[in-house]
């Protein structure tokens, strides 16, 4: 039998060095090809490394480099991911050893031979996810897996369950704590920002916690953010809930489901979205937050993520299902889809929105105000003493009072007001009818890519302004909306997007997409 | 509507830069965060760019850089495959913009909503790999697509057919050109290298041309190396075979099949291998290769890659089905799997165990004589002047003498002749019998893991020498097999891996496995 090899020496182990790459939710290592300790190729082929230092061992896919400027032979390089993961100081001495693929893969690949999975399978899946073992082919495996065979409900639960457990959990100490979530899809559609301060007024808590946009033009964060600090610690979050009974917060720093996180950023680029992996992730995060009551809003339309109402009620059943077992309560609005709501599109346009409709500026957007009282009402109606049905008008007493505007302002105060964003962009362009008639369809899907392209969220104030909706009658060479940038090259990108095609049909009043609407 | 963006000009453009980084098939390229032009951050969710210079457009996942000693804030990065498919000087100007998914990604997407492709959708898919159009991530996505609602024979026949033509074709103006392959998974089955100079000698053209190992100990390419120069280009091929009627070469220089290659190095590590791509894979190769007659081995045995009869018989009607209509004549032959062939593992101790056999030495290990002697038997029957059931007599006369060995001489030469390699190398330990007994089972797969971690294929000498085989009466503390090593870290990985489990087992004579062997 061969004799256990020696105890490790410094002579066989290579220096750790930072090499200043963002390798986005992938670990990766870099080995020079000729490596005085180890042969690249070798290791190359199966692709990933275990990397061990002082008992802890973190899997990075491997590079191999060609340039002592990069690392030296005797130094494996860490891009920022993986040397953060590990924790240790540059010139740390570290080990590398042959990768098997992380054991849980074994039951992605039951999944691929369209096996069932359990919740143990599932936890070890999105643990190893979380401490990032996957590659993001292997992360692709799964998702195209979970799509492909689809997930049953009591997997979709089990998911849903295993990836709240990834992260930590936000408790409140409240019977009702209130939640609300919309599936997407909709530009414009910053009712969140309506709904907590009007919610927060009446008395009931909406601890809120939002993602920032990853492939949309704003998320709720990235428009709060043109108002308010949105980067709380779960300290400062505490502190704006218990002063204020809300929050309008980044998510991101409180840890909350963050196998969902890297998954997405394998699922949007890929551009796969599973029912199953979508239904997990949003209550993942919800359950993630504290939340008991959940009011989600499924847009429908036919540029919407959900077209059609048999897939809508197929999704609410699927949410009431995984709901009702992990303990907590859904509620799920039908809502219109067919166009943006409001006018902006873009983090400072939609901040601009939101203000108008809470200082009930007679200029608001109205299809804003309108969805924003309904869906407030609905939560309010999770009050024990709230009268069915009476929601909606208390909602529209809170706004018109003032008081949704006051309670905005407090929130804003407590978590730090933001710098002044001006609202006019350097660069902008008005997009011209070609032709008189009316507007007869909206494509969701090109104006988010528009204001995306322009430069949104990143650059706060750039995006899309519409100057026409639905139902719009124009006159050839009547602005249909504006496109504002910061950047040359974003507002080039933009435009070229606009130029192929607008996103604007024109027709007969007879052709105007008729609603869905459930109210 | 906007006007047509201005013309570019060199201030919209960013200098490119080679970064010595091999990303092995995947192109990757590097923005600084603070890039001067565009907004990294906005760029990276979406994680793939299209770069343009001159007409020329090439794909790339993108890294964002954190440090101006890779990239400066004016350059864009691009990792080494992806600066040699861009072909221009560092400092060219290139302009970068947001990539949508390869289009043929729809197909994929189709595949895994469970429809059927078409030749069409494949051979998008197969230029689209070939391009580098793909990232690993969208590749996995084909790859478990595939595997998951299986190709049925037709779709097996599109994706060969598709997989052929996005490369090179070898014409050799024969009517018979003989090609052998093995499915895999058996260490040590070096057969190629003694039925190339079988049939050559008899008079048949069999021009071969073979991989490199990825994940095993050895390929035939590999171990050819020892003798002989094989990384020929496409002319000196046709000059080796001209004189020789054979060749013993690398096809990595001929440009067969490339799409194959680039998802291989994709399946392997995933752990992935369905039936459909395996026959496409293959089959696609030999087509490129311009093979008229093949002659393929499956193995059987419990630790093989097929492990049943029922599956190699069905693998055996598909190989049939899409060989049949491709033009390329197939015979099957089920083999013994249930351990490796021969006595070395790894490329200089199989060529060690080849030049026996050649040499009709006494010592030579005979079930790898048996089963070369037979399956060029098979080949040499396609000469429709051998009389059926005549061919293992007429190659056993070519191999006793010597007419073989002298072939293989002569290819030698024309290849021009390797430099010899020691085959004993500086480190070796043997694995020793914890008990007595008779050796009842072999794993295939954990013998040639252990060879790999030794170094094979990369140290030419390193890897597994088997003192025992199957059915051999040991006593405990006699050797069962020697592990050889070039480099100290190597030598480590496999006596541990060997430590963990030698993949012997030790047991009573009635436990034995029995064999499949159809002969």
């Amino acid at each position: 039998m061969p004799r256990k090899a020696s105890t490790t020496n410094a002579k066989d182990m290579l220096k750790i060095r930072r090499v200043a790459i963002d390798t986005y939710h992938e670990n990766v290592a870099f080995l020079h090809r000729n490596c005085a300790l180890y042969r690249a190729e070798g290791f190359q082929a199966l692709s990933k490394v275990e990397i061990q230092a002082n008992g802890t061992c973190i899997y990075a896919v491997l590079n191999i480099v060609d340039d002592d400027s990069i690392v030296s032979p005797n130094e494996l390089g860490l891009a920022e991911q993986a040397f953060d993961q590990l924790g240790m100081e540059p010139g740390h001495l570290v080990r590398i050893d042959h990768s098997e693929p992380p054991q849980s893969m074994e039951g992605v690949r039951r999944k691929i031979s369209g096996e069932r999975l359990t919740l143990t399978d599932f936890r070890a899946i999105t643990r190893d996810i979380t401490h990032n073992r996957y590659s993001k082919m292997e992360m692709a495996a799964f998702l195209v897996a979970n799509e492909q065979s689809g997930l049953d409900r009591e997997e979709i639960m089990s998911l849903t369950r295993a990836m709240t457990e990834t992260g930590g959990r936000l408790k409140w100490h409240e019977s009702l704590v209130a939640d609300k979530h919309c599936i997407g899809g909709i530009p414009g559609n910053r009712t969140t920002m309506l709904i907590v301060p009007i919610v927060a007024a009446h008395g009931l808590l909406i601890p809120k916690t939002s993602s920032r946009a990853i492939t949309s033009p704003a998320g709720t964060a990235d428009s709060m953010s043109v108002l308010a600090r949105v980067d709380l610690s779960p300290e400062e979050m505490h502190r704006v809930v218990n002063k204020t009974h809300a929050c309008l917060a980044w998510g991101g720093n409180a840890d909350l489901a963050p196998a969902d996180d890297i998954l997405i950023s394998v699922e949007r680029p890929l551009g796969i979205d599973s029912e199953g992996q979508m239904i997990a992730s949003i209550l993942s995060k919800k359950l993630a937050a504290g939340a008991t009551h959940l009011l989600l809003d499924i847009p429908i339309g036919p540029s919407a993520k959900v077209r059609h109402m048999n897939q809508a009620l197929r999704l609410r059943k699927l949410f009431e299902f995984v709901g009702d077992r992990l303990g907590l309560h859904i509620e799920v609005v039908i809502s219109d889809g067919s166009q943006p709501i409001g006018r902006g599109i873009g983090p400072a346009l939609e901040a601009r929105d939101v203000m108008q409709v809470l200082d009930n500026d007679p200029n608001a957007p109205n299809d804003l105000r309108q969805k924003a009282l309904y869906l407030a009402g609905r939560i309010l109606e999770f009050d024990p003493d709230v009268r069915g049905g009476r929601g909606f008008h208390l909602a529209r007493d809170i706004l018109e009072s003032g008081r949704a505007a006051k309670k905005m302002q407090e929130i804003i105060d407590a978590q730090g007001e933001a710098e002044q964003v001006p609202l006019v962009a350097p660069l902008s362009i008005e997009v011209i009818a070609e032709k008189s008639g009316f507007v007869t369809a909206i494509n969701n899907y090109q104006l988010a890519r528009i204001a995306r392209l322009a430069g949104a969220p990143m650059s706060l104030n750039a995006g899309v302004d519409l100057l026409k909706k639905l139902g719009d009658e124009v006159e050839q060479g009547e602005p249909l909306y504006r496109i504002q940038a910061e950047f040359p090259a974003d507002f080039k990108f933009a435009q070229n997007l606009a130029e192929q095609s607008n996103g604007y049909r024109i027709g007969k009043q007879e052709e105007i997409s008729r609603h869905y609407l459930e109210t």
